[in-house]
């Protein structure tokens, strides 16, 4: 029986867990509705009963560990949840030592767009490379930074809020209580909002402008050339900052990568010596949702690595 | 006799160099003017002869290497100055291996800022942090990231070009291609560009303008203000970005602190919901222009470091 790790990963509309080997092969998978309406009581049982299943199924004596991603700010040193839009029953509480208590295994919780940065890192757009940032394109703006083959995680796991980097000094007010963080100029949420305020339609989604862009509609062409540049701005500084060899782009929001790539490149060029001198790459990610779970079930392993190094 | 590094601290007017032992103690030292315009075999000749010198004074056994902050963007592995305003006579050579061929010894490169920002990890205001940010606001502003402990260079060594951040993106034009760059609003040539486009008076430099916000000249004060808000953009999201405990700003513009601090501190607290919400520090560096020095000094007890670790 191959040795496997059990990633994970939390979100506010679906829970999926997956037993995956050190080659990556997913050995079995369990998915289900997080439904954080329901409590915590509720999402605690199913998080749990995810993984035991995974257990049982794949043997436990195989099992190096279970890591899991979740959205919003995570105390990493105490496992607590200090901040999360879509799963405030989970917050400030000790959900690590709650889950540990319940597995009796131990767990390694992590943010979920770090996570997926390193299920890039591990399987997809990222393999061989130990340097990268992952930025999250979907209703919000995620990002995950992995520096020298673990995740950037700051002092308090805080690391990585890349979608409120200021990208117009006196944009759009965000929750956060900033104004013009990228992902409101460039999230799906953002291009909704700006369709809206453009008169293009009441309540249209994100695809929908799309799709609107792509039959010729100027407006809607627009709108994803403001996303683009907004996008350019953040990248070109993070370019600057970290001169990692690659930043990958993932999320729903990539389907629409011929409309905002061009200028969002344009941007990156004309805003950054660095990536204009060098052969830095900035492309799409690969593994689609499933980063987050291969992250999350690469946690343990990472783990093991440092502990060994140290 | 203690072990000692020689660290050598080259900018476009001065260069300075120092025998430092392990404990931080200055054992000898030499200052010359730096002098481009006399040409590169002029600078390579002071350069040698004051490290020479030292080794002379202190004794070659007790060497432990030799460290050398300079200004550009450099390309570490080869040892080459790819691109500096300043130093533009050294560019595109050798320079590294030259060197070493002269003094028969091994020496280190680095960027000027970042072996600043090492230099107040290892003897100022960043003792024992080992993850920090310095913004050094001069003429231009340069950036160096510590991340545990050791400098953050990049896949090129261009890493930590926070000067280059885009605070404004349709801001003043900047000769990295950018516009709206940090340095362009927020250094002492910005200072002394937003006077004369305010028609303060002409040539004024940036402590000219810092005398006459004191005196309670309103534009002068306004000036200091765009200043803070410019550096609190930054700073908003260097802590979303790196979660760091510390973040340290040195350089001749420190003397405006107390003009420029509270917009600036302001401006991050507004911006950054991770500032605002934990005990994340923004200070004074503490070692002037000394920082570089010993961050120089220090380059060959970081790498003797890692070869153990690895």
């Amino acid at each position: 029986m191959p040795e496997y790790a059990i990633g994970l990963d939390l979100g506010g509309t679906n829970l999926r867990a997956a037993a995956i080997d050190r080659a990556g092969q997913v050995l079995d998978r369990r998915a289900t509705a997080a439904n954080p309406a329901a409590g915590r009581e509720a999402m605690l049982g199913h998080m749990v009963n995810a993984v035991s299943e995974l257990r049982d199924s794949c043997g436990a004596a195989g099992l190096a560990g279970i890591g899991i991603g979740v959205p919003g700010f995570i105390l990493l040193k105490e496992g607590i949840i200090r901040n999360s839009n879509n799963l405030a029953c989970l917050e400030d509480f000790p959900i690590r030592a709650e889950i540990e208590r319940r597995l009796g295994a131990r767990v390694i919780l992590e943010n979920d767009a770090n996570a997926a940065a390193l299920g890039e890192k591990w399987m997809g757009a990222g393999r061989g490379v130990d340097d990268l940032v992952l930025l999250t394109l979907g209703t919000g703006i995620g990002g995950g930074i992995i520096s020298g083959g673990r995740v950037l995680q700051g002092y308090l796991g805080m690391a990585g809020e890349l979608g409120h980097t200021t990208v117009v000094p006196d944009g759009n007010p965000c929750g956060c209580g900033n104004r013009g963080c990228l992902e409101k100029h460039a999230s799906a949420t953002a291009i909704a909002a700006m369709a809206s305020m453009l008169h293009l339609g009441e309540g249209l989604s994100a695809r929908e402008v799309y799709d609107l862009a792509m039959s010729g509609n100027e407006k809607a062409s627009q709108i994803f050339l403001a996303m683009g540049q907004a996008l350019g701005v953040a990248l070109a500084t993070l370019v600057n900052t970290f001169n990692f060899p690659l930043y990958l782009l993932s999320g729903g929001v990539l389907a629409a990568w011929d409309l905002f790539a061009p200028p969002m490149l344009e941007e990156v060029r004309r805003r950054s010596f660095t990536f204009r001198t060098t052969d830095t790459r900035i492309e799409k990610a690969t593994l689609g949702s499933e980063a987050g779970l291969f992250g999350a079930a690469c946690l343990p392993w990472v783990e093991v690595k440092l502990k060994a190094d140290s």
